[in-house]
């Protein structure tokens, strides 16, 4: 198994991109992965999409991603595990280096969600939950996660002032980390105030509580680290050091406690063991904020604070930059954006440049070790990397 | 890397399934290829399903699937490479497999494809040409693959008569096939006189030259060959000897040659030289016959004859079951049906039986070495793969 480097990383400002169309966002982002390698052949692409077929009316996207890119006959393929398919690009990718197939492999991810109204919007995503049993009753994203949020707060017996703050806490922070990312969707300072004021959407989660609908594009660009030692040498070295992936039942109600998230537990021990790691040895993490009760669910998963400790972090500045293990430097999904099909790729592009020393006005003091989490659905899916700079 | 064998398979009885939902008929055909491997436990799960956002209102079927298979919380993917996805899943669980990641892994196919109208069903698969350019002013499959037909036509300059036997007698000899198929949709024996009388879809395309709707599910099962040779010896052994995967423009109209498929050629000159093989060197093989036409340019690109010359092999008896290289046993995508996601598969799980000596009333004297071509759109990608039996 060989061991595998990221050469390259890039993304296009997130956002509404009424001007373009699903092929120039993707094109725009993969050139700059390519510059940034400083490569002009790929030898294969994998590009994670989760439903470009309701969003756009075009499936087969790596054929048409491949045609555009100017890099045909090479291999492509396109995988989907909903709102994870960029962390599954990033898996099925390292596959690919890791045995031997190709030496520069691109991985990638693109959503184009506002071409449509908010109605097909909220129903293409919501084909993520269980179709027969959940979107066919008429549960929604907001709707499904604010039932975890439920059982989250009627578990730990918090009084709904206190989980208020707890929640608006993670919106907060992410937003003052985005307010520092240039390609953020909504750069947007927020207060307490301001996110436990916004309008309900499935209470208690408000808009500011949500992740936003996103047009965008990521890329990233894989070479075995012998490659990478000797041809890519402008960047520090980024090398994946573990990947876990998992999954869970579909249906919320199928789960034995709704608030754990166990694909992310499972995907993340197998990133752990292969890397070599515990949860204390992670500096930074870029997770699933698609909700902010998804955050809090998802940092007691990956093992960052024990059960129940979770809805305190943000509130205690234990996450935030200076903190003790910063959570979303990049601004997570909530600023950033939520181009579903890309958020796993563009959590890549953000450990990368921290693990470079280039994140500019984000970069963390400490930043050797970063891990990203991305999950699809209410969970059914998780994908976990982890990742290590030699600077 | 390591050597990968195919140790199950199954299928379910394809055809209008509307008594059944697309997790029915997907488990159905897990669990058969489970039982034919005489598994109870996947380490992993790889399925191929072009569309079902729109077919089902249905992503993340890796979740859903592997949930209602009962193997949570193990690692799945869905991929997606159009009417090519049962390939892909096919080459990206032998990935899986010949890195060492999983020793017992299923590679699996599903499409519900009638639960929708005729309209949208022509849209969803619409969504594998270039929704910008071709989709968006009218065309549709059997229009692109009739341009086809024409410019073949044109090309080697065929009286419209000889042409027209050309094309029916694929179809003959596909639907004989099938006829002895208990699994296949379409169990009828054609004459030319009923191809050549069918319905005008598209000309030159009749109804008989086009493969049908289909709800339908198919599974194999990988593992390493070592594994295989000490732990599942009742069947014979089924090695994977080479895979390939190309893409070429996803429009038809920016090909500088519309009757030659330039993606199956680079992809099966890879499966080739990975497995150390001539075309001259297979024994038989099941290709993407989603439209008569479509045979005859395939039969071409893998080598199997020159140019020019794969539009008189059908009806010179060259390419049935006992012809000099037998193309479609199972009776291909035309009788056996085309549920697009499991296609791929299903010629897996043809070509497995036929190693193994297994097939039946359809088992062919001479079946070494088999090969399974499976394609995109109108050739947008294309995965082969080439298999040896070791009875």
């Amino acid at each position: 198994m060989r061991e595998v480097a990221v050469i390259g990383v890039g993304m296009n400002k997130w956002g509404e991109l009424w001007e373009k169309s699903m092929r120039d966002i993707f094109v725009e982002a993969a050139l700059l992965a390519m510059d940034d390698a400083g490569v002009k052949k790929i030898e294969a692409l994998y590009v994670g999409s989760m439903s470009p077929g309701i969003f756009a009316g075009q499936e087969h996207l790596e054929s048409l991603l491949t045609d555009y890119l100017g890099q045909c006959p090479i291999p492509a393929a396109r995988v989907e595990s909903a709102c994870a398919s960029g962390g599954l690009a990033m898996r099925t990718g390292w596959m690919d280096v890791a045995l031997g197939l190709h030496d520069i492999v691109m991985v990638s991810g693109v959503e184009k969600m506002l071409d449509v109204d908010g109605g097909t919007a909220t129903y293409a995503l919501a084909t993520a939950a269980d179709q027969e049993w959940e979107g066919y009753n008429g549960a929604t994203f907001p709707g499904l996660y604010a039932m975890m949020a439920h059982a989250y707060q009627h578990k730990y017996k918090i009084s709904d002032d206190r989980f208020r703050d707890m929640l608006a806490a993670v919106s907060v922070k992410n937003h003052a980390n985005g307010y520092l990312n240039e390609k953020a969707q909504f750069r947007l300072k927020m207060t307490m105030e301001g996110v436990k004021t916004s309008t309900m959407v499935a209470d208690p989660l408000r808009l500011m509580d949500c992740s936003p609908i996103t047009d965008g594009a990521a890329a990233a660009i894989l070479c075995p680290v012998d490659v990478a030692k000797k041809k890519f040498k402008h960047h520090p070295i980024v090398k994946v050091l573990g990947t876990g992936a998992a999954t869970d039942t579909i249906a919320l109600h199928s789960r034995e406690d709704m608030t754990w998230l166990r694909g992310t537990e499972v995907a993340a021990k197998e990133a752990y063991k292969m890397a070599g790691m515990t949860p204390q040895k992670i500096d930074f993490a870029e997770v699933h904020d698609c909700f902010t009760i998804a955050e809090i669910c998802v940092i007691e998963a990956l093992g960052f604070f024990k059960p129940g400790k979770g809805c305190t972090a943000a509130l205690e500045g234990k996450t935030a930059r200076d903190g003790i293990i910063p959570i979303n430097p990049s601004g997570g999904l909530k600023s950033k954006g939520h181009p579903v099909g890309a958020t796993g790729i563009a959590q890549i592009v953000e450990v990368t440049n921290q693990l470079r020393g280039e994140a500019g006005k984000r970069q963390l003091p400490k930043a050797k070790i970063g891990l990203t989490q991305n999950m699809g659905g209410s969970g059914g899916t998780t994908l976990v990397h982890i990742f290590k700079g030699e600077k």
